[in-house]
């Protein structure tokens, strides 16, 4: 009964497969086989539109390079104050963008607050050298507690960006989960509401290493390409992130995989709404679910061997907890089972 | 027939075996699972030692960190003129490590010379501020034109390094090459000698992304760790790097890999030596191997689909070329066969 | 009347006449010369204890060096939220330690709360590697808004820093200011509280550009040397400088300076408290006074030539204002004098 | 007898009255006060088309922060292998930039030779990314070693600088020395020859601290202004620097200093032909010369208070000396006398 994390899984049978399937034979290095270039295509396929597509070993990459790419000197970026980004990625996106400021924006449940991230960006008037200056804003989809920006909540973000002429990127770690949540196109979830960049990750929903940046204005691969050879994130043997990302995006699979475990939050959530001893912190949206429970029950579940993590409250909880009472991180995957959910739910009752 | 480079190669059948092996059930992310724990106890069984290791994505990054961890302000790292990690690697040891600086040193055959090493670190003198300073010194093994350091040789950067306490970094981008073909251990060809920090390859001998870096003295293995998180270098599912490695040392076939590959290149030298319209520009020592041919050759042969690459003249190369001739490269890996070469002979002629 | 800002303020007469009197003759550039040797033994007698002392350009290198002396990747200082290093300072620091992150700690009145400042340090449990880890406190002395740090306020900081650690900084770009007021010695206000490192400022008291670091452990001179000169701080004709620090620190003219700056502050007040259209925001404790106006008022002031900057509302500030009145600020310098101040009691009525 | 170096000089008096005189009263920080602006507008006139300015606090910043307003990811800077900015600034180039590489280029008495120069760039194909790619060439004007370009060569530079696109940037130092050498105009010894932004020199030619950057396009200037600020250069009382400049600028003051240095240069020269012990090591063309003196006579000079430095022969030197002589380098600068010439002559004898 494994809910600490999804990057927990292994990996989807298809992308093992896929892998053993490329095992043989020999193609160019540095992103420029044939396999490479076809999952580049099929990234423009999914996305309606040319897009650039750079691999990367880590959603941290994935997001300091996309910053990178944004930033200028004396730049400042706004994430939400609980992003991973800000609070679990040791710095590498102050480090490898020369010195960026994160700003932290504030808003309930995961999800900035417009007007509090249009402040946020007020608070450095273009006119005053000495503060700096905002260059992008990154959104989290889903969010890191397992809720999802709406399409119109999205176009709140873009707006302020927009207006400031700030770049807009998502962190896509959970993006198919998302996208699955709000049961829109890539597109629609992305550039069509004024996303520019976006991390976009597979590790977490069945790859065992396939992280990507999608540029929506393919013009700046060029530059790009140097930032991410720079940065040592240029694998050589590129092909091997291919061949996951070709079986991943064939025949739905990430979407597959991704209702999977939104669906396995749902019944966890059902387990639990049935259950005596816990209850929801608040609604999941994705495959994130954080759940009340007794310290005793906390002790109890780790002690027969489930597996998740404790939780700090984050902005916008309601906070009707007891001082003995605790929030718990469940996370399911494409891996997590039924069978599981009611194994889990007979030991909580 | 691809000798173009070894990291044109796929994945030994038994990594991609492991990989599938892996594949299933949960395990701990970030490199705290059973298997990545497993592998690192392989590892200092393998030195003969306790190691700190720590999986990066790419060569590249394995070099560029274990630099930032022996930089300080003002640092100055000196490597052979040739080496990849000056000419191959897009500044990301400068980057990464925040500016310190690559100064190159001269040698023939792809080695440092001893006397131009010493007489570079020299330029720094410590009494003057301006100049910076000496932090460390990289040799590769073996080079990047298929020569090796003997271990005479490798005391020889050791000795300089010692005299000037400047850390030694070992580029093993094709470790196991060289180690067979010296037919050392590898303790003997490490930390006996003095190096300190060794980047330690597996990708182009039959992985298909297995890179690490091996801290001689794991006591840095605490603040290594910071490096390597922050340079976005901490993979999630960390554990699918640990299976490649876990099948990589099991067995030796490592080792085995890397005696196919130089046994290859060995024959490849003897169809060229027999061959009328090719020489060898100077004895392979590993797995790469440069020969001289008219132009006329090399469009022929790249035209009958023969992959390899055109080589500028390297420091030491004895000259004894006519204006319509060229060096080129051929590479050989674990995946190379004795019918490619066979096809090759006959191409040739 | 100007009361902008002391940086507005031109040289004390006794600091321009060291300039014109060195002037003369040759003598050893960066930071050897005799002068520059003179005036560091001064700054050790000053401090009752031997400290390395180094000449900067501005009191943003000060700060931001000091921080890259305290850095390690992934490192996190603390400052207030309001400080002039993370308001002003365009990510110099963040730029100079190669991304080290600043967190902001709230606190009323410009003074970060210990309770506060323990609670942000405790975000980073050493465990935790993918947060970042503290490794500096930088507290303002005099703070942005013209407070000062009691003693016991100071100790509560190091308290905090000591349990974690952590260097302790303290931005002195109103040294003076704060020590007059709180009528102790340098010692007592630095290094006997905990105080690891110090930003010297001497040009908002009389200097034209006369800023120093300032390190309470002279073992660590040899290694912020080479800080200092990469960061392109280490001037030529340093003992120009010197010459400033020289007749700054004879016969108490920093302190004289300081008291005049002070003191004119405190007439300032009064006025303001006799005023029938302004009254004090919050009480001055060293040469800056911040006043709430109504808007016909600052309007009027600003056409009657009074030069000061309209402030934000800080942290911990009551809150009792009207909409149409705003917080002025008004900084008082060594060059203030009582004729000024009658002349804008007379204007403001 | 000091010819250690330029800035072991102190202030023209004219430099010096012009801070006495601008000590009193206030004016705005940062780089607004009148006085700013007018001298501004003085380089304007001076370089014969708008410029942009910005003051820095040493050479090595104006030689670093040039570099990094031309810098991109993986970018490479060429300037001569003895240049000051390679070989005197402990790294700042590199550090301010990010990581920008410095590739030395050879040529004779301080110069680059244009063909290496070509082939230097030539060794980064655009089509390489591996490779990184040029972003800058840097020429030092004068030379380090006392030596000029003239237009035509400085042609040749910028003639490669075009033909791959690549900013050039001239180190000027010591600019008005060469001016005067060359006897042309500001504007005919940079930007009409194609030099894209310049480090404008004062400290060494008799201000205390006065180095500036110079962009010929003043439309970088919003874009540099944020470099300037972040890297900690942006003085708060800038008008003490502009006074320097302004006393600089006026009634030719900073040509007559150089054309003062730079004939006690040539006197010297004139005195050690006749001197029986020393001679000269090539022409000096500015206000650096370079004799070869038996040791004994270095002794003998040094004992009798004669400071000048010791001298690595550089490439191009015509190599004729015995091996119990060396070379010294002797630096004259606007305060250098005859009187003090002819002392030194009769100490040679």
């Amino acid at each position: 009964m494994t809910f600490a994390s999804d990057n927990w899984a292994g990996a989807h049978p298809a992308i093992a497969d896929a892998l053993a399937e490329h095992a043989a034979g020999h193609a160019a290095a540095y992103g420029k086989s044939d396999l490479d270039q076809q999952v580049v295509r099929r990234f423009c396929d999914i996305f309606e539109r040319d897009v650039a597509v750079f691999f990367v070993a880590t959603g941290t990459a994935a997001n300091a390079l996309s910053l990178a790419s944004a930033s200028r000197p004396g730049g400042v970026a706004f994430c939400h104050a609980e992003a991973h980004l800000v609070e679990d990625e040791c710095g590498a996106a102050e480090y490898l963008t020369g010195g960026t400021r994160l700003a932290k924006v504030h808003g309930p449940l995961g999800r900035m607050d417009p007007q509090l991230l249009e402040r946020a960006v007020g608070h450095y008037p273009p006119e005053f050298l000495h503060a700096g200056r905002p260059v992008a804003v990154s959104l989290t989809q889903a969010t890191e507690i397992g809720t999802i920006y709406s399409l119109a909540q999205v176009d709140a973000m873009a707006e302020v960006a927009r207006r400031h002429q700030l770049v807009l990127h998502m962190d896509g770690a959970r993006f198919a989960n998302a996208l699955v949540a709000l049961d829109v196109s890539p597109a629609e979830m992305t550039w069509k509401r004024g996303v520019d960049i976006l991390s976009f990750g597979g590790t977490k929903n069945g790859c065992w290493c396939a992280e990507a940046v999608v540029l929506f204005d393919p013009d700046k691969a060029a530059e790009f390409a140097f930032l991410h050879k720079r940065a040592a994130q240029l694998f050589s043997k590129s092909r091997f992130v291919a061949a996951q990302f070709d079986a991943y995006l064939r025949d739905d699979l990430w979407l597959d995989n991704a209702r999977h475990a939104n669906a396995m939050a749902g019944l966890l959530a059902e387990r639990i709404r049935a259950s005596a001893s816990a209850r929801l912190a608040w609604e999941p949206e994705a495959n994130e679910l954080f759940a009340i429970l007794h310290n005793s029950d906390v002790d109890r579940l780790k002690n027969a061997g489930v597996m998740f993590y404790d939780w700090n409250a984050p902005e916008g909880f309601d906070g009707s907890m007891a001082p003995d009472e605790g929030i718990c991180r469940f996370v399911t995957s494409f891996a997590t089972t039924e069978a599981e959910i009611d194994r889990f739910a007979a030991t909580i009752t």
